[in-house]
């Protein structure tokens, strides 16, 4: 015979709404770090952010209530950093470096609200903008990304009975740990959680992320997501993204500068961070053409992040262009992060073991992965291919290139003027698949 | 029907041991202060804490099982400050002061751990002894009572059914509730926590905690148990103990210069500490010879914790101090912590309202009333009056003649020659209950 407690029961029943973002510091740690730079560098500069949903055939206007989206929304509006997230920031070190974020930063986030957002439907699909300041706009991108993927997750299981739950979420931890014993021979692995954005929800990212930890040990180095670090103790983990050559590169007044531009912002970058920050993105507009004009200062940093190329090619890219630089390979990075999955990762490790220093940032197919988990066979609960990308920057269109053409953002007359200025080289389309 | 959570079930059901004390901040705030000052100006001197039941009718030898005893001391002496909790140490502002702690503090208690203790049974009762520096065996005093009182609490509730568990709660929030609702009726009431020690266990002093932080709201300014201080964004209360003067007392070489010790224990005070921390203890050795002698400059302190006399003698007996200084008591502050339940603090409010500014700790009788809500009708819940006090010091015997001379500890003839020294004016025996 089981008691039930009725006080918790009656308040469980009577949540207005079970809230997916509680906390600011349920995003990813670089959104913080490049927050500073640009709250220091960049305060003036507008720039809008908008969910595009590259899984065209979910329809998520159809799936996702719209009242329930705003309410989310408006929750994540209301959420403000608490005094002990603040301490915790100003206190705690990162990558081994006390005071990463300066005082006069934290004072400034004790203020910090997620601006106002614009969302309306159209063919089915959400159009979610995020229209204001840079400082302001970027912080949406990880909470309206865990929102609406959270919201797609909680669609997909309305209604399931109890023993439906509990198969699919067996599946899924059974699934997840085979992964785990795979991983665990690899000897030098290095990993970490990258799975925020994509999540199918909090609570299973936070199971994931602890799962991890007890069955990898010191191999799992740690978490991008910031207030996972907080609670279980872990490192945060991540340098930055694609937003800062892309609004860099929009903000260019010229050809000439706008060439430039994805190297001004790794200048930019190094004044403010060093160590194991210093990893470089080298996609944004194809890394053929960022590697053929890239500064020789560029070959001390710690290392790359190839994120759109096959993970094997692109980093013997990389490799070719430190030898020609005169630097060891081995003394060097690799941070694989693009839709790595299992199969990936081990084929990765074994080709550069040795040859390469390797870290994978482990995102979908870590803390999304539930294809063929569901016992009534429905497929709702597979990953999309979401992302929440800056779209324009003071009323210009930003664009990313990317290594693969499937994953391009932008105003086609304006891919065209960039594929002008940085070349088509070495762009080869794939499959999106997460 | 219900689902089970089976690998939750069977890891509860693999636990080794449910630690009572799984956090070094889970004690009281005083105890840090007081550990600062000492770790500080006395980091040699050697003090024995000591176990006692004043409650001699509670065979606690009988009731708490040796084993599981040892077990949960041998628990807390593994447990280290994390470094979240040193962060937050460090980095949070306590009575509106931003680092309390120094950072060469904050580093010593990076090492910290809780030194060996004594434990043997004598006439039904546990010797539970530590002796070492002072600067550990005075940590011991809070996690040892509130082991004590939760393994006693345990083998109270050991067989009960779920439904008698069930109504035992209930009664026991219910008649909180109630005095909640009295205390509602006080507008200017100010009331903090103060039961870590005597709870009935971890899990309902933070039930309690949390149901008057809904309750009275900003009346409840805050727990004197750091971890809950913490967790729950609520101010951390407490100030100073009985046993600096006890220390600094045993420590004399003269009846001269014990005359002189309590007032040279508050000089020490006041070089560390300031504004609301300068709250003065008279009752060490019976507050009528204490303010007999105190020295004037004590009549700019914040106020008085008057923690044995009948609280609205020993308020009034503090207010004509006050008036004799010409200070006006309405500027000053009374904290109330003996044994306050609800109708002494009604009592004690409505006799000084508006003559004097006025603060209850409230304990035992906050977190351990459990009196009459057994559905069995046994008296194994009943708070006993248990402590943990010094009782030597670099080998010499510590006394504490208190204003109520059934709270006094000591060797006899010790206490006869502080008898002798300090007086034994104003000195009224009235039963502990608590």
């Amino acid at each position: 015979m089981t008691v039930t407690d009725i006080a918790q029961r009656t308040y469980d029943h009577n949540f207005r709404l079970d809230p997916i973002v509680r906390s600011l510091l349920d995003t990813d740690f670089y959104k913080l770090l490049m927050l500073q730079m640009v709250q220091h560098i960049h305060p003036d500069v507008q720039a809008t952010f908008s969910l595009i949903n590259r899984t065209k055939s979910v329809r998520l206007a159809d799936v996702i209530d719209e009242d329930e989206l705003r309410a989310q929304l408006d929750h994540a509006r209301g959420v403000r950093f608490t005094k002990k997230e603040l301490i915790w920031l100003a206190g705690n070190s990162f990558y081994g470096k006390q005071q990463m974020f300066s005082p006069d930063f934290i004072a400034w986030l004790a203020d910090f609200k997620l601006p106002a957002y614009d969302l309306r439907k159209a063919n089915g699909q959400y159009e979610l903008q995020f229209e204001g300041p840079w400082t302001h706009t970027m912080m949406w991108e990880i909470p309206a990304l865990a929102i609406v993927n959270e919201l797609k997750s909680r669609a997909a299981m309305q209604g399931k009975g109890k023993f439906a739950l509990d198969i699919l979420y067996a599946r899924a931890k059974a699934r997840l740990w085979e992964k785990v014993e795979r991983l665990r021979q690899l000897p030098d692995l290095v990993i970490s959680d990258f799975g925020t954005r994509r999540r199918h929800g909090f609570l299973w990212q936070r199971w994931c992320v602890e799962a991890l930890k007890e069955g990898l040990g010191s191999r799992f180095i740690g978490t991008s997501n910031v207030l996972l670090a907080m609670d279980a103790d872990l490192e945060a983990i991540g340098t930055n993204a694609h937003e800062l050559p892309m609004v860099a590169a929009a903000l260019a007044e010229s050809d000439e500068a706008l060439a430039r531009a994805p190297y001004q912002v790794l200048e930019n970058w190094q004044q403010h961070y060093n160590g194991n920050l210093l990893i470089a993105l080298p996609d944004a507009f194809g890394t053929t053409a960022f590697l053929k004009n890239a500064p020789s200062w560029l070959a001390g940093w710690t290392g790359f992040r190839p994120d759109s190329a096959p993970p094997i090619e692109g980093g013997e890219q990389i490799i070719r262009w430190w030898q020609e630089q005169g630097v060891d390979p081995r003394q060097k990075l690799l941070i694989f992060s693009d839709g790595m999955d299992i199969d990936a990762i081990e084929e990765t490790y074994r080709h550069f073991h040795g040859r390469v220093r390797m870290s994978f940032g482990w995102g979908t197919n870590l803390t999304n992965d539930f294809r063929g988990c569901d016992p009534d066979g429905a497929s709702g609960l597979e990953p999309i291919s979401l992302v929440c990308k800056v779209t324009s920057v003071n009323g210009r269109p930003a664009v990313k290139l990317s290594d693969n053409p499937a994953k391009a953002t932008g105003d086609p007359k304006e891919i065209e003027r960039y594929l002008r200025v940085f070349g088509s080289a070495g762009r080869t389309p794939s499959a999106v698949a997460v």
